[in-house]
C-alpha cells in the first residue's frame, strides 16, 4: 500500500502563498489557510466525535467552506459521503441509512431546507461546527491510498442507488492521469461550475490541491458568470457538460476566448455535432471525455486536435486507464469494460453487484460502444436504459418504482426523449387502472419522492406496455412510440 | 498492488507517431516504432532462455539500442542491472555475481572491450541479439508497480557495492513526482547527456515513455553538441552535473539560451555559488536538486524562483516524498531521512543493511542537513565520507581496502579533495613499510582493480594516520592535511 503526505499539508508546505480557491465573489484562499481552516475544523469536528471510523453526510452547494470540511474529514480519516442538494427527502434518506451516515454537514445556504427534512442523525451547518471548541487530536500527516475517503451514490439499472466507494488512491490517480493527459502548467487556473457533490467538480478540488493550482468555484453555472471567468479571470481549464457548453456557445457570439484558455473539459453525456462544431468555429478547445462516478471522472478523453477526425468519439482512456470492448459482434460493438488505479474498487455494501461487476480489477461499465482501427472510443448506448439529463445521471427503474406506487396505476414504463436543452429528459408511458387518473397528480405525488430532475417531462396515456416473451419490458419499442409522437 | 498498461505499449497507442527518441546524428524512433523494436527484442531475448526469473546485465554506453533493451526487458518481466561502463573487470564481476546476472548484453561500441574481459556468463551485443529469430512469447501488457524492473549498484560505507533494487513503481512515481514539480508541456523534450546506466540517465527513459515526450539522448556530454541542441534542437530541460553545467558556462559566453528552454536540472552533488550565480546572471533556469540511486533520481528539488532567496539549498521535497531531519543537534542539524513511493524498498540481498536502514518506510540517507523555517533543505555534509567526483559517487573505503592489498602499503586513508573541475577528487594518505614504495606503483596497481575516476589523484606519504582511541581514522584530520598542503 503506498503512503504520500497528506496532499494539502504538503502543497500548503511546498506553495503556502498560492491561491487554492478563488470566488466569483472575489474570496481568494491559498493553501496555507486552506491547509489551516481545513485542520481547525477537523479539530472542531473531532469534539462533535467524528473519528476515523465516521460517516460523515455533506449536502451543500459549491461553496468554500464545503472544501475546507472535505478536507477537514480527510485529516480525520473519516469517510466523506457527497450528498446531491436535489434529491428529496426520501432518496436522501435511504442514502443517509444506506451509507451509514452518523451527522450531516451542510452550507448556511442549505441548512433550513435541510433542517425541514429532520433527518434522524444530526445535521449542523459549517459556520456553526466552526464555533466549537477544537478538540486536541491527531491529524492525519499521510495518506494511505488504499484507504476510503468518499462515497458518492450513483444510481443503478435496479432502481436502488449504490454507493461508489472512492480510495485517496482512486482521486489521487485520477488527477496524475488528467495532467499526463492535459499537461501541467503553473499558471493553470480551473473553473468548476459543477456542483462538487458529483465526482466532476469534487475532482477538480483534489486536482488543485495535488497540482498546486487554483480552483475557480462557483456556486452553480451561470453562463454570464463563466463567461467573465474565462474572459478575463485568467481561467485555463474549465469542466462542464453539453447544456452549459451550449450556453457559453450562445454567449461568446462573434467574441474569441483568450489564447491562455486552453481546455473546456466535456463530460456527462453526448453532445451533439451541430455543437461541436459550433465550438470548433468558434476556436474553443473542446476535450470530450467519457467517464462515470466509478472512474473517479474522466477516464477516456479525446483531444481537440482529434475532435474533427474522430467527431463523436470519446478518445483514448488517459495513461493509467485501460479499455476492452467484451464479446464484441459483428461490426465490433460490445460492453466497454474499464479498468486503472482510478477505477472504484467497488460499491459499498453490494457484495452481490461487486461479485458480478468486477473481474481481475475489470469493471462491466453496461455502456455498448467499439474501438476504430487506431483505437479511439465510440459510444453507441448508455448503460442499460441511462437517460443522461443536464449532466446528471437518471435511471427509467427508479421513476417507474416510484410510480408504479401509485393506486390509479397499473403499471408504467420510462426512457429519455432527446431535448435541446438538456440532452435528454425522462417521459413515461402510464397504463391507468381509472380514466379519472391525471398528468398533474401523477407528478405531484412524484416530487415527493423524486429529484425535480427525474419527474417525467411528458406522459403518456396507453393500453398496454411492449413486453417481450418472459414479460420483459421493451424499451426500445417505448423510444420508437417517443419518436413517433414527436 | 497498482496495475497499469505497459507504458510503452501505452503510449505507442496514445501517441503512435510522436518522437521517442532522438540521436545527436538525426535519428528518430517513434514511440510506435519504439515499442516494435522492444518488442521483437524481448522475443529475441527470449530465443536465448531469458525469461521473467531472469536477471539481465546492460553493459553499454548511450545508444537508442540500449533504450530498446531496456524495455525488452520489461516487455519479458526480466530484471534489468544497469552496469557502469567506467568499472574495471573486477568491479563488474561482483556486480555480476552478487547480482546473479546470467547474460550481459553490451552495445557495439563496448563489445571488444566487454568481450575482452571474459566474463563467467555469456556476453551478446545489441546487434547480435537483433540477428536472431524471434521467439513467440507473451509479452507484458501491463506493469504491476511492486514488480522488480531494475538493479544499479551503489557503493557504500563498507566498501562493498550494493545492488539498488528498483521497482516500476519507484520510477513511476518518481516521473510523476518530477512532473508535478516541473509541469508537463506537449513541446517538452529532454536532454540526456548522462549515463543511462546511471539512475539521473535512466530516469529520463522512463519519464519520456510517461509523459510522451522525446528524449534527445546523447552518446556523451560534449559541450559543443549539449549547447547545439539547447541553443536549435527545442529542447526544453536538460540533466547535468555541475561540472557540465561549468562547461556550458564557459561556452555560453555572451549568449542565452532560448525562452523555451525552461529548466537545467542539476544533480549528482553540490554546486559552488559562483557557478549558480553565474547560471543566474546568463538567466539560466537552474534546479538544484538532492537525490541519490535509492530515491530512483531527485527526491528534493529547488526552483530558479527559490534560487537566490535560498543559495545554497537543495529546496524541496517533490509531491509524494518526504523528509525528516532525525536527532536533530542544537543548530537543527541532524541525519536526512527520506520517504515516498519512489524510493527504493532496500538492497539485492543485503538483509541486514536492509533491516538497519529503512524503518517504517524511512530510508536512512547517511548524509547531514538542516530545514529552514520554510522547510528548505540545506545538505551540509554527504554521508560518512562520501566523495562526489563529475556525479559519480566514490567511497574512500572502496578505495582503501584495494590499496591496502598492496604488501609494501602499512596503512591507507582516502578523503575527497575540492576540484575545479571534477568538485571533488579522491586523495590518499599512505604510510609505506618499505621506503622504496612508488605513486606510479600503487596507482599501476590501483588501475587494475579500480575505475579510472577512482583512482588517488594525490598520493601522500606519512608517517602514521591519526585515529581515535577505539583505533578508528579520523577522516576529519586527513581532510585538514589535505587543506594545509593545498
Amino acid at each position: 500500500m503506498e503512503v504520500i503526505p497528506h496532499w494539502l499539508t504538503k502543497q500548503a508546505y511546498l506553495a503556502p502563498e498560492q491561491v487554492a480557491i478563488e470566488t466569483e465573489d472575489g474570496q481568494m484562499i491559498t493553501f496555507l489557510k486552506l491547509q489551516q481552516m481545513s485542520e481547525s475544523f477537523a479539530k472542531k469536528l473531532a469534539h462533535l466525535g467524528i473519528t476515523d471510523k465516521s460517516h460523515v453526510g455533506i449536502l451543500s452547494t459549491n461553496d468554500p467552506l464545503m472544501v475546507v470540511a472535505i478536507h477537514a474529514l480527510s485529516y480525520i480519516g473519516a469517510t466523506c459521503v457527497l450528498l446531491n442538494t436535489r434529491l428529496t427527502k426520501n432518496e436522501l434518506n435511504f442514502q443517509v441509512t444506506d451509507a451509514q451516515i452518523s451527522l450531516i454537514l451542510t452550507n448556511d445556504d442549505m441548512y433550513d431546507h435541510v433542517r425541514a427534512m429532520q433527518f434522524e442523525v444530526p445535521t449542523y451547518s459549517f459556520s456553526y461546527v466552526d464555533t466549537l471548541k477544537e478538540k486536541a487530536s491527531v491529524l492525519k500527516d499521510e495518506l494511505h491510498l488504499n484507504d476510503v475517503f468518499t462515497i458518492m451514490y450513483t444510481s443503478g439499472t435496479t432502481g436502488l442507488p449504490k454507493g461508489v466507494v472512492h480510495t485517496y488512491g482512486n482521486h489521487w490517480w485520477s488527477a496524475i492521469g488528467s495532467a499526463l493527459n492535459l499537461g501541467l502548467n503553473r499558471n493553470d487556473k480551473w473553473l468548476a461550475p459543477l456542483p462538487l457533490f458529483h465526482v466532476s467538480g469534487l475532482s477538480i478540488c483534489i486536482r488543485s490541491v495535488i497540482y498546486g493550482i487554483p480552483i475557480y468555484l462557483l456556486k452553480k453555472f451561470d453562463a454570464k458568470i463563466v463567461h467573465q471567468a474565462i474572459m478575463k479571470k485568467g481561467v485555463t481549464i474549465a469542466s462542464v457538460v453539453t447544456v452549459m457548453l451550449q450556453r457559453l456557445l450562445d454567449r461568446l457570439k462573434g467574441a474569441r476566448y483568450p489564447s491562455s484558455f486552453r481546455c473546456m473539459l466535456l463530460g456527462g453525456g453526448p453532445c451533439p455535432q451541430t455543437t461541436l462544431e459550433q465550438a470548433k468555429l468558434k476556436h474553443i478547445p473542446v476535450f470530450q471525455s467519457y467517464g462515470m462516478t466509478e472512474t473517479a471522472s474522466q477516464i477516456v478523453t479525446l483531444s481537440p486536435k482529434d475532435a474533427l477526425s474522430k467527431l463523436g468519439s470519446a478518445g483514448k482512456p488517459l495513461f493509467p486507464g485501460q479499455l476492452m470492448i467484451k464479446h464484441p459482434d459483428d461490426q465490433g460493438v460490445g460492453e466497454i469494460f474499464v479498468k486503472g488505479p482510478m477505477v472504484t474498487k467497488g460499491y459499498y455494501r453490494r457484495d452481490e453487484e461487486n461479485n458480478r461487476l468486477f473481474q481481475d480489477g475489470w469493471l462491466a461499465t453496461g455502456d455498448l460502444g467499439y474501438l476504430d482501427q487506431e483505437g479511439f472510443l465510440y459510444v453507441i448506448d448508455r448503460r442499460d436504459d441511462l437517460i443522461i439529463s443536464g449532466g446528471e445521471n437518471i435511471y427509467p427503474s427508479e421513476i417507474e418504482s416510484v410510480l408504479s406506487e401509485i393506486t390509479e396505476i397499473k403499471e408504467v414504463g420510462v426512457v429519455g426523449k432527446k431535448d435541446e436543452t438538456w440532452g435528454e429528459v425522462p417521459v413515461a408511458f402510464v397504463v391507468p387502472k381509472v380514466k379519472t387518473l391525471t398528468k398533474s397528480y401523477i407528478n405531484t405525488y412524484g416530487r415527493k419522492f423524486l429529484a425535480s430532475y427525474k419527474i417525467p417531462k411528458d406522459i403518456y396515456f396507453v393500453d398496454q406496455l411492449p413486453r417481450n416473451a418472459t414479460n420483459k419490458l421493451k424499451r426500445h419499442v417505448l423510444m420508437d412510440w417517443v419518436h413517433k409522437k414527436n
